[in-house]
């Protein structure tokens, strides 16, 4: 027998356990961003691993740990630090990991539902539960002729959604392909996993129409889009699909999906609606209005690996009919024929998704639901948003910083205001940025809200808390301050201000 | 804080360990595949986890754990059973579960490079590894130029590679996407996942070349190739890909990879090689004929998660220039522009594949590597191409059966000779396979070779031995022996035959 013995397994398992555990608990004190140079993992490592080449023989466990230790550790930007506020929180919590654990150990491949019969319904039953708790209208349940599925990612979701909007735009599609007068609609701010599914697909980027926003706003205009459609079907073109996004990566914007969704059916496209970060928000009735017109939309996604606790890969997609994507997706060879395909009664989800296989990811994401039940989850979105309601009025209150746009669920844009204009301001904002992260302390990402500079802090990671965010804020004010004192002292003597 | 305390994890992860020992070690005893009705699971689960909706409550893991046991266990097709001869092995050793565990724990996102820097020159560094040690050539190495990465699936790895052939023929497909001129080459036994490709890349199932085989055989003719080729730029075509096949999922043949490089430079035509499944043989020198050629094509495939003993997902890309892929798949949004980027110094993956986020999936990867060393990996294929040799002899010495393809590796396809003619052959065949796989004690899975139902014997589980073959030849001899009786008696007296 090739593989470990269980009894083996089982001693080894419980040191990675242990592993885990010190990890986690060490967390807060390691640094958010790692200070290395490109290459100097590729050296380490080389040195131990491909000496000449890789190992012969086997090595021990705890080898391996130690290697991660000495290697991994210090490289890494740790995603689960509480100080972590960049991009979006890809939330890993410990009650997903038993679920991905047990998913490994089952080992199953749930490309059909022959293939493992439990993997595919157990992932229905989890997402028609959750299309509930969202609010997303019965008929996006597969009991309601609708259904979900987990896939690795939003762009996965955006592109297989255009896929199928593609079939349903044109019997032609299938047999001659593209034909370059399909367009797509987005905004600027939409998320570039449209803009790459559109290339993906075969459009080429003229397929992308950039619809503008309504004024002083980053969301899209309805009007803006219906004349866009309009004009281009004038044109000969076919308004293939629509993105709405609610949460744009940038600021949070929110689309108006009820209005966008009456815009598109006049142009018979398929309306999808990116809500990747914030559409698990409505979970919590008070934000359930961020999903006003969803029912009339024919995709719908949001991840569970951003901040619902739940370790990547878990991005969940809605379509309102079941039939859509293995109409879009479905070729079978002779090999993957089977009674329980044929027979219609069984949802094989290799047809939901590009690749064939798929691992057992809906075990994660019950295990989240299982350990933290509706409330905890609630519980989660709620602290977060209060996190950054309390930031928010700090900023408001403090003359050193004005918001960059207005809040939106956990993420806060803000600029440092020196009183010197914009451009010192952007430069400000820029330095105060770079001492932040080179602090260790907490990481943060960029953004340019209307030309200029801003500072994005997306709470949500795990354990973030709000020690955590009034640590930030101290810093943020003192890394602040020192620009503005240096920035006087430069106007005092520039000669020595190096 | 809303995860769980390092402690209580603790205490809970040695739990899912000692359920997952608990598990592998009772899988013989399990049958392969469930006797389970559609919608079983989904009544059974909905009853405990939506009665009315998802539990608004956090629940117990032990319960959790129950309802495993309880309900997916004995709905799960087992892949880790070693009776599990159908479809190709998907191993998820034991050792690669620890990888798995520390990639959830630490929970990186590595999109970026800058996004955590270790787990982008880890995979690095295995990938010039395994490069080296299938003899793939130092082309393919990072540090030779080329590079490899980890893809969800050997389907998305052959859509990036159709992608970067589609980018390198035409300036104008990022712009103006494909034209419908372009042409993709295969064979009737070339993976489905090929023609899914095509079809996603929007250039509809027309674009899609069935190059015949060389007489005699199921391996692509590199004469018809070059015709087919010829034939189409003559019209004014575009050849833009041909796929040569490394292990047929029909019955593991080999297209000759050598001699389709050679056609396909003619017209600039991008070479991929799926070796999905085969590919990881080459570790064994006396195998390594099988790659015959490749330092010739432009991206070759093989897949760690079917015989290598990685969990899913984890099949390995590899390209002879690294820049194709970023070339065709980059965009950069305002939120992931950064210094180490425009550095040019490192490596951003997210431009390698589809989906934005990725996962620390080199970790398992590592894990083998490290827990099996190069000589256990030999050993672990070895094994098995041990065992369908064993198979193949009996198969030739048993008169009631024969082989229907030349063995390939570990895959050995068979049927039964009944002595009524092919038809006869062709049903005993089909109820020999049904009356395994009812039995619970093997999985099995068919093929159609030259128009006759043959079984597919894929040997590959982690934990497959001599004995288990052993067994599934006696189950097989036996339900053979059942249908003619059972045919000869059908021939007495057809009318109680019922």
């Amino acid at each position: 027998m090739s593989d470990l013995d269980p009894e083996e397994f089982r001693r080894l398992g419980y040191a990675v356990v242990d592993w885990i555990a010190q990890y986690r608990a060490g967390l807060a004190d390691l640094p958010v961003r790692p200070d290395v140079e490109p290459g100097r993992v590729r050296e380490q490592l080389s040195a131990t691993l491909l000496s000449p080449g890789l190992p012969e023989e086997p090595r021990p466990l705890t080898a391996l740990l130690d290697e991660v230790d000495r290697v991994v550790v210090p490289a890494s930007t740790h995603w689960q630090h509480p100080g972590f506020f960049g991009y979006f929180p890809a939330n890993a919590s410990l009650h997903s990991l038993f679920g991905d654990m047990l998913s490994g150990g089952l080992g199953a491949q749930g490309m059909l539902w022959t293939t493992s019969p439990a993997a595919t319904e157990v992932e229905q039953v989890l997402l028609d539960g959750l299309a509930a708790a969202l609010g997303l209208g019965p008929e996006f349940a597969f009991t309601g002729g609708g259904g979900g599925s987990i896939q690795d990612s939003a762009s996965s979701a955006a592109l297989v959604a255009l896929l199928a909007a593609l079939n349903r735009s044109s019997p032609e599609w299938q047999e001659r392909g593209v034909d370059g007068t399909e367009r797509v609609y987005v905004t600027a701010e939409t998320h570039s996993s449209l803009a790459k599914a559109v290339r993906v697909a075969g459009l080429g980027a003229r397929a992308l129409r950039i619809v503008e926003p309504s004024p002083g706003s980053l969301a899209m205009s309805p009007t803006a889009l219906a004349d866009a459609m309009r004009a281009d079907a004038d044109a000969g073109l076919r308004p293939v699909l629509v993105c709405a996004t609610v949460g744009t990566t940038g600021t949070g914007a929110v689309d108006p999906v009820r209005e966008i969704a009456r815009a598109a059916a006049g142009q018979g496209a398929w309306v999808h609606v990116d809500a990747a970060w914030a559409g698990v928000a409505a979970l919590c009735p008070e934000h359930r209005h961020l999903l006003d017109g969803v029912e009339l939309v024919d995709s719908f996604c949001t991840d569970a690996h951003k901040w619902l606790l739940t370790a990547f890969d878990a991005s969940l997609l809605w379509v309102r009919d079941a039939a859509v994507l293995p109409a879009a997706l479905s070729i079978t060879p002779e090999y993957l024929r089977n009674a329980a395909t044929q027979s219609g009664a069984v949802v094989d989800y290799r047809d939901w998704q590009v690749p064939l296989g798929r691992r057992f990811r809906a075990l994660k994401l019950w295990a989240v639901v299982h350990g933290h039940g509706l409330s905890g989850l609630r519980e989660h979105i709620r602290s977060h948003v209060a996190l950054a309601d309390e930031l928010a009025g700090l900023v408001r209150a403090d003359p050193g910083f004005t918001l960059a746009a207005e809040p939106s669920l956990s993420l806060v844009c803000l600029r440092v205001v020196t009183g010197a204009g914009p451009e010192a301001d952007d430069n400000a904002t820029r330095t105060v940025l770079e001492r932040v992260n080179a602090s260790g302390t907490a990481f943060l990402t960029h953004i340019v809200v209307d030309g200029r500079y801003a500072i994005r802090v997306a709470i949500g990671s795990v354990t973030t808390e709000s020690s955590h965010v009034k640590a930030l804020w101290k810093r943020l004010r003192t890394e602040a301050a020192g620009c503005l004192t240096k920035s006087s002292d430069d106007r005092v003597d520039p000669a020595t201000s190096g």
